[in-house]
């Protein structure tokens, strides 16, 4: 059978991965609520389309940060990609690069940064952080990313807590055997906890610290995470220079809205006028995952 | 079992039909969404019963485009009847004569349209057209239809680019076998290729090239893909002689809205003003089908 | 198992019955969707309970066309209970009497009408009255019914053709086995055709023949099968006694609106104020029955 | 398998209890609507998280009439706990204790209450009240209750006749098994009734009678089972100290609304400024439990 959809890549994959890692790519937090949520929230968008107009040549070029892409499109943070293909982020790097469009590079990613940035060299990427509770590793960690060359910094802020994946702990997954910690900047000492504690986030990261982090930097720093219009209010008030509409694919705090419901419209109004463009922020992981990182609006 | 609803003639024909060619009639585009939206917003419609009414005698007999038929029912566009039965289009053709409504013939009818034609002379006909990228072809094709007697010329707007149907790619349909090319006045060489590759449609057509057109026929020109407002104040502007409104049974632009739906009653009430005759454009392709073309306005 | 809700005796009913029977009685016109909604909308029912209230008495009683029931509950006129029960509407007619509430009688019964009245003597009885298109065998009927003590004449509006039951087409039914034809007026003569030609009635009858049926007899008139506010209106201006809001169980006229939606509220709204007395009239063939003819209001 | 969601003791519990006890605590009343829109309503609720806040540290004290606890969570009343547990609610005393949480004990407690309270001493607990005819039984409770430390008094409202519990009623539930009638005041004698007339509920106590239980007892006094804006209305003006808003797990009447639908809303804006604290009143039951008594408003 030819794979024609993502439905089908889906039941390629659930075929031949392992149940623990199956349940890792395709759970969500809690109930799932919000991850099937998402599902439903993307298969009820409609198109208007307008007919009679000429598309024989057809444009979908943006610029995103101050750097071209060919049509608004990224691929969204995804940790662990060796999990589910043995080349990893290197696979995805090099398909984002053919693709012309923006690879937002995972903290989790289990290849190491200086691997993908070599097997793609030129393609555009940014770097994906949890805040570390040591502010020193985080300070070393931009640092390398900014002089690996990737070009926007994201922070994401809704993990002051891991979600309550209730497969992870019924399967008792360890990521850290696939994890390079060494890119962390972290030690091994410590982390042989299972997966859902397996790397520690600073649980008291304050908008008052975003100063820190754009001291550090000179990278634009893009907040991941953001689902209510006070906190978007917020990110324009501290002259972030995007955010990323999102409920982490509904794998992090369950029961909150997905893309077009709850008054998350009312924060994307706002954010159109505030940051100029608007565009998809998508993966491969699962369909759910589309959804997860809907809309992004960066400052242009 | 008696076939008593349109429901038997689907199970009855999933049953008789190769895959290839049931996947072919009943597949929508892409994940199906709109061609399922179809047969819930159908199932929707309510009707408001009035009593104590003489209905010992009832007449549905309208005129359209000038023409008188027995109820505001036509047969809709569609292709390659042959796939369902070896009569193919001139059964349809003698059905829709011996109903008294009209047939709108395909352009991709699998029976030549001279045949279509002599196996029910006096039936009421317009004829569809895809419009090819060789203006010539066209010319050709209108004139023909014309001293065929068909009454009037629809030209499909919402393809192009052809609808992508996961069923046809997985089953890898080639259609030209039973499509009769020398009715389109395309020579069959350059088409080997695959079913969605078929036949070339001119992308590039504009609302400017309509005057082009009605230069070259007398016979009333309807659009057929209709679904925004803006488009159908526009088919108003340019002197078109009625719409269909239709989302091409869901076998097309996958996503846009089913009859009813998400502003589609804006576009009624529009051209209910303007278009003054309301009438159901139906085919027996399926369920889907009878909402496929729910509702045509034609200019009396 | 003991029999403690309806969807028990339905369960019950299904296994004892014949497949005609079980689908003349449970099915519903064409697809079904209105018997579907009807059993949708009475779950949408909910009450507002007020508590801390003296409810160790309760008085239910109520009068109805000047005669009282125990409580506003009455039984729906439905035809041929002797498909399901030996004694058939002589059993109805004696659990009526004996919970002390109004028995609306078919003209369909097939027990006659002495049975039925002799059977129960002193219980409330109503008659139900499809109208023939010959109007003397009207008026000995209703005359017939009169003198043998049924108190209000119901006549069903909403039947100027019998509804489309697919059921009943594939299974062939044939009910002129169990209808007792003399109590119609009716020779058997003219009468073998199947089930949904089984009775003539008049597609002719309009709101100015009401003041024919009106000079024949002094029993209230009421009419049943009501679904719009312009009829509610009408029923008004030409002096019945009630109305009956009732989509015929969506067995009559598919894709009509089930009670509580599509304006059936406005129904309810203006006959509140026109006729005083809002009630249940139900039935015991299924859960649909009960919503069919959910809000009878009668002029007191 | 890990237990580590309510569904998965659910699951746990199903596989272990006897079908006349898990439909006992599964089961809601007739058609179990109300018990599923419970369900349904509580998944519904959404969460709008606000992030970049310090959560290193979570304080989620509050102060419920006069006494703190951890969480604004409480053990909502709920009978036979036997049924499931062998030392039934001493284990679920002694729960709440080390948990810091309110323990509202039922009337139809299945272990005696002295024996629990002297299973965890110190622990903060309510007693819940259905009122008996006996006026004299229901003091001498409301005294015992208040000498053995209990800090309020519920008195249930929602259950002047006790539900329609079908599947009680196919089970032939009889539960004075594990009733400890001494605990009641009641002597044996004439409660040989299946469980559903297991104990006398006087179904004519009314809003004027508060104004006894309050010349009874220095506990503040809380109605259980308030749904609608009126009664909330008449709580403020008799001067209870709280309601808690429930329909009692679906349990009691059906076709009740659920928390957040259906003008409970309403009931809780008047209530959360008459009343100043809102609170989560939750038990172990089921899911359904869960929603049972969402959310409680208690006096300062």
């Amino acid at each position: 059978m030819p794979l024609v959809c993502l439905t089908d890549f889906q039941d390629h994959a659930r075929e031949r991965l392992s149940k623990s890692t199956w349940d890792f790519i395709e759970g969500g937090a809690d109930a799932c609520l919000t991850r099937d949520d998402n599902v439903a929230a993307f298969k009820k968008i409609r198109l208007r389309p307008r007919y009679l107009k000429d598309v024989s040549k057809v444009d979908t070029r943006i610029t995103i940060q101050g750097e071209e892409i060919s049509a608004p499109i990224c691929i969204a943070p995804m940790g662990f990609h060796c999990l589910a293909w043995p080349d990893g982020e290197m696979s995805t790097a090099r398909a984002a690069r053919a693709a012309g469009i923006c690879y937002v590079t995972s903290m989790y990613a289990s290849c190491s940064l200086e691997d993908i940035v070599g097997t793609a060299p030129g393609g555009l990427r940014w770097f994906q952080l949890y805040v570390h509770p040591n502010r020193q590793l985080n300070k070393q960690l931009i640092q390398k990313v900014e002089s690996l060359g990737f070009k926007a910094l994201v922070i994401t802020v809704d993990v002051p807590k891991i979600g309550n994946r209730r497969h992870n702990m019924a399967n008792q997954v360890d990521l850290q055997k696939t994890l390079l910690l060494k890119d962390l900047g972290l030690s091994a000492k410590g982390n042989s906890m299972p997966y859902f504690q397996m790397s520690p986030i600073d649980p008291s990261i304050c908008w008052d610290d975003l100063s820190w982090f754009q001291s550090l930097t000179r990278l634009p720093i893009i907040l991941k995470g953001i689902l209510t219009k006070e906190d978007a209010e917020l990110a324009v008030k501290h002259n972030v220079h995007g955010i990323i509409v999102s409920n982490h694919g509904g794998r992090q705090l369950d029961e909150v809205p997905a893309s077009g419901e709850h008054g998350v419209e009312e924060v994307l109004n706002i954010l159109k006028n505030e940051f100029h463009t608007s565009m998809t922020l998508t993966g491969c992981r699962s369909v759910a995952e589309i959804n997860r990182d809907l809309i992004q609006f960066s400052r242009l």
